[in-house]
């Protein structure tokens, strides 16, 4: 085996290796590691590795009610694939009993009872806000792991582009700091095993979908730090790459299928031209080049329209959500999979917990293009998508221009505003994530120009438009990078405090400048408050044609089984000096001589008929 | 009556004016001034204006099977409605009899006889080339016309905002250049009165929704004009505006009711932010600013909310195609009308004439927003729209920016590739009509910056891909224009030839510079072959992904009823120098060795391997 399998950690009741005799069943591999009774679809599909083992019988005792439908070799006879049927199944240990060439092995199989309501669980929705956590840089919570030799690409903390040292131990550590802040959500770039020689760090390069990297932690601390987030309020949501693997994986040493890997013998790279999966027009080729290509040589592109290899993607992504308890999923490159592939990932894994919700990058700044994937959006092509979430990458590209931009009659505001007509072709435009930036864009303080005024709008609008806003580690200090290109490993700059000893530590508020403290503090009171807010959690939102350089959004939570309306108006003002702002505008909807509280000024007042607004955001409730 | 009425020069037979003795009834206005038996909706409502009329008692002698259903007078007592059911109404001349304060008026009202097919016309479609004319500076065939004192305005062709005597009888002149163009449709800028005291040559301020003006001719030329146009295998195609009249209109003097007209006490402007009339989240005030609003003090805008002036204007649109023989309208300004209106003027029309094609205008880049108002469109706010056609706003504007761009990764022709992909938006693509430039955008060629090769690559794009083609007047002989701002007057220049003794004229090629020649030749070679191609009219397209400067169309007419089956192939290559292009990646469309013929190069020959491009545009057909 390439490495100890997952369940001798958990489950220490099961089949030892020490069992193995037969010299044909060497290095013996099964995935999933484990799966549970009372599963929604009752089908299991094992994947079995080991030298000559597609030519073994299998045969199962102490069935615990399963079934085994039929076994099939793989094109390499390395592979052995087992079909159960777990219909009738209750938890227990099952027996697969393997004979090849008169040889018996005995394995033991874990069948786990569910925890109660897995099924039913929570996930993420408006009344959230995500933090991406990029791990390798987030914290060194223990740097005893910051090497494993056996994985290569030894850390290199001066390198941008080489292992830091992070882990899920230093995101553990810090739970209370982002619990302070607001967060409820964690989105954790991938923690699976990168066995790269170079440029791992990031995570897309899986080589095992059943393992923690060592050098982040293991599936245990994993599972602790999702048990110990839930506690806090936190929730997490796991990134899945459902097109690529690394070149590392196993599996490129043995396919299993000659049609594992598009290109396997060549790699011939994606154009990146992501239209041809919906262009009326597009040629097959075109189309081809897209969907089938590679993104670069270490990232082998997977064809999942192989059905062994559907079947395991969708199995793993289930596995992850059932054996760590969490909240959501977030998935990687989404069109560049095979799309009839991508609709029964989604359904399926939606089949198993139907409230889950799950959102896509459609790394478009078109949203044409980005709609075309959210479940129940009718397409002209008839393409049926079950995907019930999509990252926002054309909001975020119009509200970055449009502060950035100087007002003027087309420019500016008005840009913002006419983007959300573009609600109209979502199905659930209020379930798209709306993020100030992400791992793969530049930073948010930067791309306004170092401006906090401006850094203020933009967050005010991600927090308050009808979306599920999302925040990138360190944005709440002021992280920066380049603003031209792109520049990944600067981008993921180690958080001030990665290090327990670093003279800048935004865990412990150590060192930062007034601008970061006027920033966290900034960010921390909205999102406390958006943490209580019904309005801006599901509440409905009417917006005003900008004038003047100010643009105002209001929402609106009705009453509702006892609870009180609740309503929010949010007043952007790109103005450098004090702007007058006549109320009687937004009367309808705010009352003249309201009592009102103002977030910022932290004051309730009875609203004047008008309003001398100094402050870039002016957040009122009542 | 302000002027002598259409039905006079018309139809000799009807009422004169002679009759009319009662002094409360003088100056007795009808409209519309005939009508027609045997037309699909059986209702008419005549509008009578005159003094006192609205107290006046009506009834019909020889009706010719023709009912009163109802009168009534407006709020004005100047106006009296008459409502009419001619469900069993025959040709003939109805005797309506007014009484008032005892005195009793006979007027002759004419219900004609329909045209045969009136109702089953052809229209415009993908076989078409339309061609754009201000007519007051087209050709001014009739210089006697140029000035009518009564109008106002009076001629001034040295002003760029003045008139400078273009008329109808000009562009009768000149329907064999056009016909041998290739153009098939004439879409011309209004023609009905605009007496208005300055800025009237450009059509839009309409004051006589019944009667050209004076100084662009009669109704009669205009009916000979399309009779002539039609012998020539050409259409016309009216243009409605239905959103605003000219504030010298006569209805501005005595309104027929109150809300006949939107803020008719005060203008308030519109704030021209259309998106509030697709917007989810628009609130009502803001709904209003757009649609209600004015203009230009010189532009009072109609409420078409008012029951009898949406009547009106559905019966005006429809007397003119009934009158004139016209194959299509255009109309301006869609979106600044009343919602329902719209739907019910587009489908009253549409019931009389359902092959009839109408082209609206929504002046936006955005697609989504375009799209909403095409016919068949699913909204999810509900709204139903009857429109069939649209100006193509976008993808004209995307055209422009991917040939004026150097070519780059995401930038250059792959925007324009990328940009197809919003055809999924519209329920009917093709049925969009491409402009290069229209009498509000600046010229094509000075927004190419004068460059012949880019010219060339526009317009062959425009010509091939699957919408409708138009062509504005003076395109094809290289009129230049300002290209920052707007430049309306110097956009509308005169054409060459305007008069017959012009130094430069195109419709003889006296005079015209070699690029001039060259650009003729140009549209003429490619216009003559589209209008014999079944494959561009209406063959299915795809394209290819652009590569090393070189975008490819492909346009497929299969073999039907006989026909043959079309191809062509479109090569449109950015580059300076010769490039070879691999025919391999077009094999499954354009088998190797296939016998072609290239139309520029004016030759056929077999398909070699390697093309080798030195021309701007390549155009393959077999």
């Amino acid at each position: 085996m390439t490495k100890k399998p997952l369940l001798f950690t958990l489950f220490p009741l099961c089949w030892s290796l020490g069992a193995i005799a037969a010299p044909d069943i060497a290095e013996l591999k099964i995935e999933p590691s484990n799966w549970w009774a009372g599963m929604h679809n009752p089908k299991l599909e094992l994947m079995l590795h080991g030298k000559g083992i597609g030519q073994a019988e299998l045969r199962l005792e102490n069935a615990h009610g399963a079934e085994l439908e039929k076994t099939f070799s793989g094109s390499s006879a390395n592979y052995l694939f087992a079909d159960l049927d777990l219909d009738q199944a209750s938890p227990g240990d099952i027996t697969l009993v393997l004979t090849l060439n008169g040889k018996e092995l005995r394995l033991s199989y874990s069948l786990l009872e569910r925890q109660v309501g897995s099924a039913e669980r929570a996930s993420f929705d408006g009344s959230d806000l995500i933090y991406l956590i990029t791990p390798d840089r987030f914290a060194n919570g223990d740097s005893s792991n910051d090497n494993v030799a056996a994985l290569g690409d030894p850390a290199d903390p001066d390198n941008k582009d080489g292992r830091h040292g992070g882990d899920l131990k230093g995101i553990t550590q810090h739970l209370d700091y982002l619990s302070d802040l607001g967060v409820t959500q964690l989105w954790i770039n991938p923690v699976m095993e990168n066995r790269q020689q170079a440029y791992s760090y990031h995570g897309y390069s899986i080589t095992d979908f059943y393992n923690v990297d060592q050098r982040f932690g293991t599936n245990q601390q994993y599972r602790e730090l999702v048990r110990a987030a839930e506690q806090k309020g936190m929730g997490v949501i796991k990134d899945v790459v459902l097109n690529h693997i690394g070149s590392g994986h196993w599996w490129m040493q043995d396919l299993p299928f000659p049609d594992w890997i598009n290109y396997a013998d060549e790699p011939v790279y994606t154009s990146h031209r992501r239209t041809t999966a919906q262009d009326p027009y597009a040629t097959d080729a075109d189309q081809q080049d897209f969907a089938s290509g590679w993104f670069v040589d270490s990232m082998p592109d997977l064809n999942q329209r192989n059905p062994q290899l559907a079947t395991y993607l969708i199995q793993n992504s289930i596995w992850w959500i059932e054996f760590a308890g969490l909240s959501g999923l977030r998935t990687d490159t989404w069109s560049y999979s095979d799309k009839a592939f991508l609709t029964r990932w989604a359904a399926q894994v939606r089949g198993e917990y139907p409230g889950l919700n799950i959102v896509g990058e459609e790394w478009s700044t078109n949203p044409n293009i980005v709609s075309y994937w959210q479940k129940g959006k009718i397409n002209p092509d008839g393409y049926v998508s079950e995907l019930p979430a999509l990252m926002d990458f054309p909001l975020n590209d119009t509200l970055l221009r449009a502060i950035n931009t100087k007002e003027d009659w087309g420019k500016g505001w008005i840009e913002l505003y006419e983007a959300l007509v573009n609600d109209n072709l979502y199905p659930a435009p209020h379930n798209l994530v709306l993020f100030e930036g992400n791992h793969d864009t530049n930073r948010l303080y930067s791309v306004l120009g170092e401006d906090l005024d401006k850094y203020k709008l933009a967050l005010a609008y991600v927090f308050c438009v009808k979306r599920i806003p999302q925040l990138f580690y360190g944005t709440e200090v002021l992280l920066t990078s380049p603003v031209e290109g792109r520049h990944d490993g600067l981008v993921r700059g180690d958080m001030p405090g990665f290090n327990a000893d670093d003279r800048v530590n935004a865990f412990t508020g150590k060192g930062l400048s007034t601008e970061q403290q006027q920033a966290l503090a900034f960010v921390r009171t909205l999102a406390q408050f958006r943490k209580q807010s019904r309005a801006l959690a599901e509440g409905q939102l009417k917006h005003f044609v900008p004038q003047n350089g100010v643009y105002v959004l209001y929402r609106e939570a009705p009453a509702n089984e006892g609870k009180a309306a609740e309503h929010v108006l949010l007043l952007l003002n790109k103005n450098p000096d004090t702007t007058a702002i006549d109320m009687g505008r937004f009367a309808q909807y705010l009352p003249p001589g309201s009592r009102v509280n103002s977030l910022f000024e932290g004051k309730s007042f009875n609203l004047p008929a008008q309003l001398q607004l100094s402050a870039p955001v002016t957040l009122l409730s009542w």
